[in-house]
């Protein structure tokens, strides 16, 4: 059940940049990173979408329907950084003996669930 | 807990239009639709933000969090659409005796429920 | 898409009693209640599987697993009463001109997604 | 935004349990298992309480809300473990090496996110 596809094998060659010391960064690989970016910029034309179907006075079931699937994109979107970053700082940090980061990850997962 | 705030009694004149036989429309009064609008830019604009996050290898905490922020200014749209829409198009539809709009209410609260 | 199955006939004749002055109650069909009661029952059988497998040292991820299978019956419940609600209480009282539920329903919904 | 409180400590000398070739057991301290259990049982009474407010014809509305805060006190259950298993399991799993842990642990939370 692996989501991230290709990237997975680039993104573990990746992982050594967040250990403790270091300034916080993500580098995620090149193909991740272009995966990331087609994916965002559809959601921009999704929202530009919902707009246009506001002012041509669409019917309101449909623009809510448009809004619950680009919403389901942006979750595909932070499940993809969320399964990037558990494999790549998440894993290097508690290696490292650095556990704060597990409190740090279960803020962020009860972010993703509230929100 | 009224959401929709001053728009509230313009919507209530804009009703009439969403009776069965009309070709389904949403007609939202000017100062929701700038409401509407306003949001939505805003939240293009956070879209086109965590695009720059990722560009900028911004650590994956921080764009997940960017991207929970963004789903709910996204929530919100659709928790304002939806008022709007249940307090013109579903009363008026109920009132004329036409049922079914009960069950495509129903299936676009399960919609938005699983997103 | 109905998920009330053959209980939808017998939920039509019983909506009359939520009409405004009526003291707020909801009858359910009998088929409705047998129903409900069943689920629930099995809810109640799942809550105490869980307190046994805790007591049994059961791995984690297992337990957290029977955890959001109760969450999603549940869920189906909630649906249920839903719709029944809406089919019966929610369109009498705004066929009735009572449009105070409207506000309710709305309330409602926001507390069941944010859950 | 430690939601374990006491119980914290306890667990950490509990973690060694997990590591690879071990049957996959979660030996929680007493602490945690008797606040687990006061939690359920208090769960268990509101589904029992929920069957009564259907018996007895409560209002739909009433009924609804109260199945949301039972799904909250579950959310609570579930956290409470997810954050144990994190701090203990998942760390000593990476920690040794093991890193299926880590997409065990995203299918778990995409669970939880989907219920």
């Amino acid at each position: 059940m692996d989501i991230l596809g290709d990237e997975n094998s680039l993104l573990e060659t990746n992982g050594e940049h967040c250990s403790p010391g270091h300034n916080r960064k993500s580098h995620h690989s090149d193909l991740m990173k272009k995966n990331l970016n087609t994916r965002l910029n559809r959601i921009e034309g999704q929202i530009r979408g919902i707009k246009g179907m506001i002012d041509k006075d669409t019917y309101c079931d449909d623009v809510i329907t448009q809004i619950a699937a680009t919403q389901s994109a942006l979750n595909s979107v932070s499940n993809l950084l969320l399964e990037g970053h558990m494999k790549s700082c998440i894993v290097d940090r508690i290696q490292d003996g650095d556990l704060e980061v597990v409190d740090e990850l279960l803020a962020t997962m009860k972010r993703l669930m509230k929100k």
